[in-house]
């Protein structure tokens, strides 16, 4: 039996860095873990493990009869298929409370932060572990991308803070500079396949017994999507159905104009446009200072559903 | 809108020092918090406060659009009725993930110790917070509660630590000898009603849709109950039936013998008596060296149901 440490499906920077990252301390602290992912590498992550010179983690998507720490996710729609096959030793979390169980007593370390690898900063200081340089600069990425370089409503003093501890122990100065050269990696949505974009973050959720989809791709202008509006919809109805989702959303966020267009696919469109209080035409309508699916568009949803 | 720190129904030492501890805790990072209580104040927990000087937190059931902190738990059994219209800022519990959800992300200082206030001596610690002498005496009796004196198998090395610098905190030299005085007035079972006792450390389980109630009653000497057995096992039907359970178990652990009399009431007995591998005589039966119902009783009770 091994130990792994992941992110939930689908894994962002976040997950990717954070299995790495909290691995790397579990290890330093005794225990014997192996970082792994449920799904594959995106750009920007491929973009931050290439800079700092990281092997990307396992991949491997079962875990029945495995010791698995979770980072970045505990609801079961994001989770492995046999988790329930799992024993949880612990989850490191910034998100709501899901609908994820145990058998025994845990170890839970949940923040209402920006980014998971704020959490893992912090237990690094915590148990008085020191920080790789290299893996420094991954965990300033993850929360640089995680909160939108500060940009988020879920960036809090906390991430800023760690950001700015870690710029020092990787060397890094201008750590804004390097939060835009990721955005911009992040923006080439044109060597991707429509499908491939509208699933490059994607989560379910479980409301009211419905399967929502909601996806969201940050670039530094949105005029990218102009030509390709049809074919993301066209890919999101195709998802919907294979899904058997209520729901697909698809958020283009603009992280210059900090703002999104939301996209929707949805068998009861009343039901999303009341949950905004908005008016879509063709399915889509302009979000201002909207920039996290988390803060801003989850908690209407679950509200509605 | 309040913010409430409270435990589970029917509250132990844990939960309603917890409560206090926590919420002291959080007035001083200055948050404005008011420690409450699900339920009466058992004689164990009476004697705490009334050594140390402390008044009983408010005692509220009802938290619909308030703010809470949970403590002690995280089940929506031992949650208030209308929990879910609260807002849950955070949780710090040393207990399996339960059912409870939350509409956005929180706080939890979750850690498999024996005991909650062991974990709010570390956010003391965490925080750099001061604690106050006399309330260092009852987080000392707490944890010495919970963890059955360090005998129960749930004690951790991270308890007997906190429990040490609490004691010098509390300027308390024999803190066994404190535990032992506590355990004394906790064994003082014939001033209560029959019922009383089965209610008195009293938890109910969801368990695969069945109604589960475990009571624990944690004496020096066994004896005391040898003539009271067949009320016991009254009032523990008589609850049964107006709880609508499947099953009511009740642990008799003699903390002297370090062993656990199990009495039962079930739907299903032979369910009972395959998940402990134990054969019942008279509905009864004694399991040596169990002595916690959190990881000798109920992970079985799970994987049964």
């Amino acid at each position: 039996m091994s130990t792994y440490v992941f992110g939930h499906t689908t894994p962002d920077s976040d997950s990717i860095v954070g299995a790495i990252s909290l691995s790397y301390l579990k290890n330093k602290l005794g225990e014997d873990t192996i970082p792994s992912r449920q799904g594959d590498i995106n750009p920007e992550t491929a973009f931050i493990l290439d800079k700092f010179g990281y092997e990307a983690p396992v991949l491997k998507t079962s875990y029945a009869e495995e010791s698995v720490y979770l980072i970045d996710f505990m609801e079961s729609s994001q989770s492995p298929d046999d988790i329930a096959e799992a024993t949880i030793l612990g989850i490191v979390d910034h998100h709501k409370l899901g609908d994820l169980k145990t058998n025994g007593p845990l170890e839970m370390w949940v923040r209402p932060v920006g980014c998971s690898n704020t959490i893992v900063k912090q237990m690094f200081d915590y148990f008085d572990i020191e920080i790789p340089k290299e893996l420094a600069g991954m965990m300033l990425c993850a929360i640089l991308s995680d909160t939108v370089i500060f940009k988020s409503p879920t960036c809090t003093k906390e991430d800023t803070k760690a950001c700015k501890e870690l710029a020092d122990i990787a060397e890094i100065e201008d750590y804004k500079a390097l939060g835009m050269e990721m955005f911009i990696v992040k923006s080439d949505v044109l060597s991707a396949t429509k499908r491939e974009l509208v699933l490059r973050d994607f989560k379910d959720f479980n409301m009211g017994g419905e399967k929502i989809g909601v996806g969201q791709l940050e670039v530094v202008d949105l005029s990218v999507f102009d030509t390709m509006k049809d074919e993301l919809f066209a890919q999101m109805q195709i998802l919907k159905e294979e899904g058997d989702r209520h729901t697909i959303l698809l958020l283009l966020t603009d992280i210059m104009l900090e703002g999104s267009q939301l996209l929707v696919i949805s068998n009861e469109v009343d039901k999303i446009e009341s949950a905004f209080e908005i008016t879509l035409e063709e399915s889509q309508v302009w979000l201002p200072k909207v920039m996290s699916r988390k803060k801003q568009i989850i908690p209407f949803l679950e509200t509605q559903f």
